[in-house]
């Protein structure tokens, strides 16, 4: 089996992921914040250390981090949260995941907002002389956005949109599920507001386990309700962060996991890491490009992007391309991976693309595997 | 170390919960339901079977198991689900947990909703005329129930309970964070119309994977949005289950935990279960009992509970019993265990109980130390 769907879990995770977590759980377990005893005591330690290690990662010691269980519980925490203190004018890429659009469709829907797509060209510019048009037109309350984007792995110019919806006041959201510990971010800059990453993409953890960074004295209001092992009498959910968002037992055991990712990540330095996926990235596109019924949708060159590349099979629907792939033993995803909009964008809607992803882990052997199954298809056309 | 917080989380876990985590992650990783390739493949089957143990083990196969990160979460889905579609008259048991509490309270802050407690007797005693009563003076909309508290361990009536409640015509919320596997329940009647579990408790999982039991053909609209890797095109969320409401990546390493767990649980079978935590809870009361400066507390003769026992020392706050316990390597919890109601019903608000909870593997030596450190405590009060 040769493993390109990175943007769904990456795989293989760093050894240190495996044993610490197999470790935590025969000799640690128990739960964090929830006795005074020494067990959690040393839970408390891991799980300050990995917000410690996290905010280092990103630059923002003076941000607070918040520990979910998924990007898409994060991202409906922070658009909701948002939405129901009174935001109306809400711009996003036309790259953003499902976790974002339906989200933001259910309140579209209600009537209480109007969402607006920041203009791109189909050179795939994010153009800021018209995205500031776009803002001047109709004040931007919320700007949301996707890093890199989960279809075709392009990277968006997050600093100088940001800027300017800061400019019109807006609330920034950055969605890093598929950039977090591989582009570097400095997110102390005071046009982050909010930003989210998962823990099992990117950030080389275990499933379970992700989150978000967000500034401390940004007032939001709470979606979700529940015990905090903290101020128990008071029915309200706790002004204090992180308690104010982390609700329910947290996931210990994918936290230790995620400490010793993040661990590893700023041992390799995340522009070691970065150059791995990228020569691997320029690997994968030279092999796509050989053959001729291939065709690579959304790569422009002078672009910057993550290892994600979507491509289209000649007469080979994305259904039927992904069982030639998986008889051959080539894990890819097929279809419009929870990104309906991009596909709109790219052309690709409905059918969507065959999307291969690799990361720093993908290897030689991965390639050998692919060219042969390659191989094998062409000559079964 | 002598472990006495299973009901935060239980500790050890079976050998096969760490076995098929570490081999998991090491050998399949990868995410359920986004690719079309043989991990995928093998991660439905792992993902299927878990519903289907999970359905055994309630004996429910017409309903649907659905996961979620957490109780916590599950309920956040379930109760506001709910309120949103018009439930205005909420009862609940005085034992629930800020789950449910904070939740309900947001919306009774609204003016959208009333709660109400279910008649308990000072002997604990859920007193089904007076509850009869208050259904007839106000129609009850939603009930839920506690199914054994968090605080005290009883376990509540909840089949009279539910059967009444559904005379009434009420919608019916049972949450088994503290008995799930562990109390034989039959979800597949048919006043049971949902049930929530926590993978981390008595499940005997690991953190991170929990969710509940629905009625199929239960209409509860969605408050949380996200991708499904499925019908992504659809902007509002699937009307499928169990799609509709698992938004995002599965805790998929989770899942094979709780697998094994499940898979172990029904090999042992729930009854012995129970009888050996059970056995160890009259351990532990005995054990209790034989110091005069402890007084156990809503421990009533002839009624039913889980291994969980609170208990207060003489003119000692819960606070500095915890830091006793803790300097003797006894982990136990003390204060309001996010259960605030229960306290102020027990007289023991605000400043909460000493709670010790055992679970099956609970042994000898936990009692000894636990003894040892008793004597000391003693000795130096």
């Amino acid at each position: 089996m040769a493993y390109f769907d990175n943007a769904a879990t990456t795989f293989p995770k760093p050894e240190a992921v495996y044993k610490s977590m197999d470790l935590f759980q025969r000799h640690t377990g128990g739960s964090f914040g929830r006795g005074n005893y020494g067990f959690s005591a040393s839970m408390k330690g891991v799980v300050d250390d990995t917000r410690s290690k996290i905010a280092d990662l990103f630059h923002c010691p003076a941000k607070e981090v918040i520990f979910e269980p998924s990007a898409t519980i994060s991202l409906n925490i922070i658009i909701q949260g948002i939405i129901r203190q009174g935001a109306k004018n809400i711009y996003i890429s036309p790259f953003e995941h499902n976790a974002v659009t339906r989200t933001l469709h259910y309140y579209e829907n209600l009537g209480q907002i109007k969402v607006t797509q920041l203009h791109v060209t189909s050179n795939l510019e994010f153009d800021l002389q018209r995205i500031r048009f776009q803002f001047e037109e109709r004040r931007p309350d919320l700007v949301i956005l996707s890093h890199a984007s989960n279809v075709i792995g392009l990277i968006a110019p997050v600093d100088e949109i940001f800027r300017e919806a800061k400019a019109y006041g807006a609330i920034t959201v950055l969605d890093m599920a598929q950039s977090a510990g591989l582009v570097d971010c400095d997110l102390s800059k005071d046009y982050f507001d909010f930003a989210v990453f998962a823990g099992h993409k990117t950030l080389l953890g275990p499933t379970g386990i992700s989150g978000f960074v967000m500034k401390p004295d940004f007032n939001l209001e709470p979606v979700f309700f529940g015990g905090t092992g903290f101020e128990s009498a008071n029915q309200d959910m706790p002004r204090s962060l992180p308690e104010r968002f982390e609700f329910g037992t947290l996931n210990t055991v994918g936290i230790v996991g995620l400490n010793a990712s993040i661990k590893w990540i700023l041992e390799q330095g995340i522009n070691a890491i970065a150059q791995k996926e990228s020569s691997n990235r320029k690997t994968l596109i030279e092999l796509l490009s050989s053959y001729d019924f291939i065709s690579l949708v959304g790569n422009v060159d002078g672009k910057d992007y993550v290892g994600i590349v979507s491509c289209l099979l000649q007469g080979i629907s994305s259904d039927t391309a992904g069982q030639l792939f998986s008889e051959r033993n080539i894990s890819v995803r097929t279809g419009l991976h929870c990104a309906p909009l991009a596909h709109q964008f790219l052309k690709t809607y409905p059918s969507g693309t065959i999307r291969f992803s690799v990361n720093c882990f993908t290897n030689s052997d991965d390639f050998m595997e692919l060219q042969t199954a390659l191989n094998d298809i062409a000559d079964n056309l």
